[in-house]
């Protein structure tokens, strides 16, 4: 089992892509992507918990009712999000106008929007476009589709992951889009996962909820939870592998498989946030429940102090025994160890929640990669848990300034 | 009843106060300022809500069992917190040294110190510069000792107020730091309040606690709650009033007064938030609870995305819902409408959740203003809050990247 970087949603058996620029975006950047599978699929979806939430996702939610779909369609550069009325029948109208042009029900095409909140939709622009979208689908445009769900993110991701049930190869595709406004559970961004996998609607739910929690709903960027993102996945069975119908071996198997594929997408996610220049990936270990860990590894991702000194390579332990504290969760300061590590090494900075003598250049030296860990021991229990993130440099800032102009 | 803002914690009859500098900071900057009353104070405080607490506020909160205090010495440059057991001895030290100076025993001296977490406290640099800085108490000295305080503040944080309770004067003086690690709920800041009042302590605690909800916290700079933080005030009873001793008339006049100054230090503290280049007021009307109000209103001002909006002065009131919607307060998306004010003028952008055409100049020249209120209408009930925060500029990692060098 292991993945493989330069493949995407197009891997498994059956799916086709592709990615134009239809008008949405300026400068020629691609701005509509569609995801096909040749035969129909079982689907799921895991969505943000946000309040308000995006017209597409209402539209996609409600078509996945019957846990079935065979298409994607997807617009970068307008969330097409408080809208009113107006957005609900344009996120209609996309499945309506591409479910004609592959001659699917409309409720088997579902629909994601990224971009700017409260401006309407060019729906003539989406509408002029889906022609050409649909005539250039192809095994080999996973690029161009992950491509065109970017909004600032500065690169693609995409990955797949083979393995087998029995003699029956098993293929996971991936294609993704992070950067901004990521946060803690599904408020997060788009995630799309297909799959030639046999398996029952249950078993691809529980999984998907499964594999979420422990790698989109444990990023943060900036601690923003959007309206729009969601995580989908479909099936299409052609890998022809004995249907996974309960949680036997084989369905460990695919969610290891899920789970390796979510995680890896995640890290490219809290890397690619707006601005960052380094992956801070957050383990606490020695705590009393996953819950306790999970939520002292998020604050100290999220707190703005921790990042800003990531940033700076800066070995101010005190912030991060400092978001520990406010976390609202019980534990003993006077327990706490705190490590900064990395593939150079590992340097202990806090001992029993007292500053100990290290080495700054050591430090320094840590510090200064591009992939961090900020190492937590509790001492009170035997859980952990693992959140991933990245540093609030410049960037940061100036991408959101001015993001509408 | 109004706001002198050119005076400070000396304003009220019988305070004195000083700042030197003693070698914490470096470049000669003062670091060591001391508040004394010539009598006798009942004395509260309020202090952050940190699981992780500083060495000086355990001392603090002890010696203030008995509500009495006279004197209150404070350190920039270095939080004394996360040093252990030397840690309390240094805090309780400081109060023992200042208290043989002044002939005060030393429990009727407090000690707060901000600055740098985990690294240990030079005591020998405060020892020696306790004379200096007792010798040089007076009434004129009020501005030495709001600089003291400072960390990376820009501007020192002073104010006095005056008012009548029958025929006897009473005044109220101020003196507050703030900048980085602002958060709601007391991880706030240090603010030393004054009073020549006559009131007892049951009624001086209530006065503080309810003055402290409506102001202190409800800043928000970074969503980092510090360990060390508190807000302390003193009363010597020399105006002479009758004995504030029940809710009565003089008590409410005493809480408008002390919710003026509070008010008034909570926004200086806002606006000189790191690298900070815009006070924003964020008022939510219309709600159901005064308590969903201050929630979203915080979310509002926490928000990241919201922040760097009004720092590159764009109308993206998107990121405001959507930052309503992940606040986990139940409203009616389709019912919002949000407004952009100042001074100069007030601009609808979104009506019932929905956007609306609005004058894109007209934004630009109130969102350029540095001074600028985002004001939300839920339209379900009639409760409303004002939360204060500021915008997030380059300065912001710039002046937290590189914090400890």
């Amino acid at each position: 089992m292991e993945l493989i970087k330069d493949l995407g949603v197009t891997s498994p058996n059956g799916f086709l892509s592709s990615g134009i620029h239809c008008g949405l975006k300026k400068n020629n950047k691609k701005d509509l992507a569609l995801i096909y599978s040749e035969v129909p699929c079982v689907a799921s979806g895991v969505y943000t918990k946000n309040l308000v939430k995006g017209a597409p996702l209402l539209v996609t939610k409600d078509h996945l009712k019957d846990n079935k779909a065979q298409a994607i369609i997807i617009n970068s550069g307008n969330a097409n999000t408080c809208n009113g009325e107006n957005g609900l029948l344009d996120a209609e109208n996309m499945t309506i106008m591409q479910g004609k042009e592959l001659n699917l029900n409309p409720v088997d095409v579902l629909v994601a929007s990224t971009g700017i909140i409260g401006v309407p939709l060019n729906i003539n622009a989406i509408k002029d476009g889906i022609p050409a979208l649909t005539s250039s689908l192809s095994k080999d445009t996973n690029h161009s589709a992950s491509s065109a769900i970017l909004t600032t993110d500065t690169f693609t991701k995409e990955c797949s992951i083979k393995f087998y049930i029995h003699d029956k190869l098993v293929t996971l595709g991936s294609m993704a889009k992070g950067s901004g406004m990521i946060e803690p559970n599904m408020g997060t961004m788009l995630s799309f996962i297909t799959s030639d996998i046999n398996i029952s609607p249950k078993m691809l739910q529980e999984a998907l909820n499964e594999s979420v929690n422990i790698s989109y709903n444990r990023i943060s960027v900036d601690g923003d939870t959007s309206t729009n993102d969601m995580v989908l996945i479909l099936a299409n069975g052609l890998s022809n592998n004995i249907l996974i119908k309960e949680k036997d071996e084989n369905y460990y198997k695919f969610l290891e498989a899920l789970n390796l594929l979510n995680i890896y997408q995640a890290k490219n996610i809290a890397r690619d946030g707006e601005g960052a220049t380094k992956l801070i990936q957050c383990i606490v270990i020695g705590g009393n429940s996953i819950n306790d860990c999970e939520v002292l590894s998020k604050t100290i991702i999220k707190s703005p102090l921790v990042k800003t000194a990531m940033f700076g390579s800066d070995a101010n332990w005190g912030r991060v025994i400092c978001a520990l504290g406010y976390s609202g969760i019980s534990f003993n300061p006077d327990k706490v160890d705190i490590y900064f590590k990395n593939s150079t090494g590992t340097l202990k900075v806090c001992e029993n929640g007292v500053s100990i003598p290290f080495n700054e250049n050591k430090a320094i030296e840590i510090l200064s990669k591009d992939e961090i860990t900020i190492y937590v021991d509790l001492k009170l229990g035997i859980e952990s848990a693992t959140c991933f993130g990245c540093d609030l440099s410049y960037d940061y800032v100036k991408i959101n300034g001015d993001y509408r102009s």
